[in-house]
């Protein structure tokens, strides 16, 4: 990320992560250090970073939302190590060290998982926020759980899972997107107008930049896959096609799916023409993960 | 159960169960029947049921608590998927019927655990209950969120697996259980009072009450491991012996492990005789857990 005032936001998250597995009670099992050591990992804290951004562009104060942001990092890192078991995705590598399980054993990185998880919803249920009355607090973490569970998150890892090797279309592969990655990123954004105490105008366009983003992400890392740099990802290029996965290019062709990308990208940026403040960094954010290439 | 007023409670969980399983928008994957398979394969019910006595004896309407209660159930209902898992206790049988990834394959296992944590903050964050400001149920999901967490359910669960075959004392067996089933327990009985908007006082005495039942409910899970039968169980009696299991009875010996839950149970009564009110179903259900034989 170049702009310098993301760049820093993106810092304050690293830094906060840290902080929050610093206060360990239990520092003698293997528990914390499994779930530290992929949270810890580096990674593009885009989650955060549009919930920061998002509060700050709905006139919100972007530094009161961070608190809470932390929860869709420790879900997103949750699902990323339950994905690369062995029964699952079965990867090695994840941000450019080698998997959770490879390192503290399969048991122990589904635990890890599993704290991860109850972990997010603590943070959202105790972070500080002020201005954040309970009740939005209880709509928020309603939200989550929705992302997270059997109609979200789990509901698309569920149908990746199922759908490898068969023959699914554009509808389908969509819609297991919007699941398993677009609607997380869809709370994020979310979150940080809630934060801001957004009213439902603004939630409205801040949900369709979201959505559109979310896409955008996802035939991006298809197409990253098919034409990435294994060492720039951190992660083994061209693993769809050896787990035989649908992916946009593939059902498209690469011209089309990168066309598709340009048609979300200008869907993201007429969401947020839509509000009635100007959103450049959230409009920065959505060139960047057009042209991001990691 | 043979008083008629908690069986008619019990029945009305499994009911409201069965009822949120049949709320399902993915009918066509596998992810809703995993979950439902374990959750509705029977059980005692007794942490649904735990919320519905402690809100009715603290004044409250035990049937406004049941929509709540459920969350603690379906939080059980994971953690009991993901121990039988190959790579945690290696369980091939739970509640009387094959374990869930003997029948939907591990992935699936560990993803119906996932969305069925995810759905429990979902009930907690959502389902009615009259009278409850958000507030509290802010609070209230913050005590689910520490129950479930690193330093509850799943840090219990590290415990247990990494202390198997080792020496331990009496001191770090009651920590394990205290984490991997008490929290939960004594959060039932807590969301009693809260859902009954009971003051301190009465919830200090909850808390004692479910401390010593908790640990009651483990001590006698041991000596029935040791003592029992496996058909009235609905799983294999000898497994902690057979995993090198620390527990009451070994460290202790059996007649002193009785001794011990005898002295729990009168812990338990005390606690309820210092509660402004009677509660005479509290006192019940501590009483059937020291003889339960399953």
């Amino acid at each position: 990320m170049d702009n310098p005032r993301l760049q820093a936001w993106i810092d304050r998250i690293d830094t906060e992560l840290v902080r929050l597995f610093a206060k360990k009670d239990l520092s003698s099992n293997p528990l914390d250090r499994a779930m530290e050591y992929t949270a810890l990992a580096g990674g593009k804290r885009l989650r955060p970073l549009l919930t920061m951004v998002a509060c700050a562009e709905c006139g919100g104060d972007a530094d009161a939302a961070l608190p809470m942001a932390l929860a869709s990092e420790l879900l997103h890192t949750y699902s990323l190590i339950h994905d690369d078991l062995p029964c699952m995705d079965d990867d090695a590598m994840r941000r450019g060290k080698p998997a959770n399980h490879v390192i503290f054993g399969e048991a122990n990185a589904i635990l890890a998982g599993d704290a991860l998880q109850a972990e997010a919803f603590r943070v959202l249920a105790t972070a500080p926020c002020p201005g954040l009355d309970p009740a939005r607090r209880v709509r928020i973490i309603a939200e989550f759980a929705e992302t997270a569970g059997r109609a979200g998150l789990v509901a698309g890892q569920v149908m990746d899972l199922g759908d490898a090797g068969k023959a699914t279309d554009l509808e389908r592969l969509e819609q297991l997107h919007r699941r398993k990655t677009g609607k997380l990123l869809r709370f994020c954004v979310r979150l940080g107008g809630h934060a801001a105490g957004a009213g439902e105008a603004v939630m409205d366009g801040l949900t369709r930049y979201a959505e559109a983003v979310g896409l955008l992400f996802q035939v991006v890392d298809d197409l990253l896959d098919e034409e990435g740099d294994g060492a720039a990802l951190g992660k083994t290029p061209g693993k769809d096609a050896r787990q035989a996965k649908a992916t946009f290019p593939k059902l498209m062709g690469a011209a089309k799916a990168h066309a598709y990308a340009d048609r979300l990208l200008a869907e993201a940026s007429e969401a947020l023409a839509a509000l009635p403040q100007a959103a450049p960094l959230l409009a920065e954010i959505a060139r960047y993960i057009r042209r991001r290439d990691y």
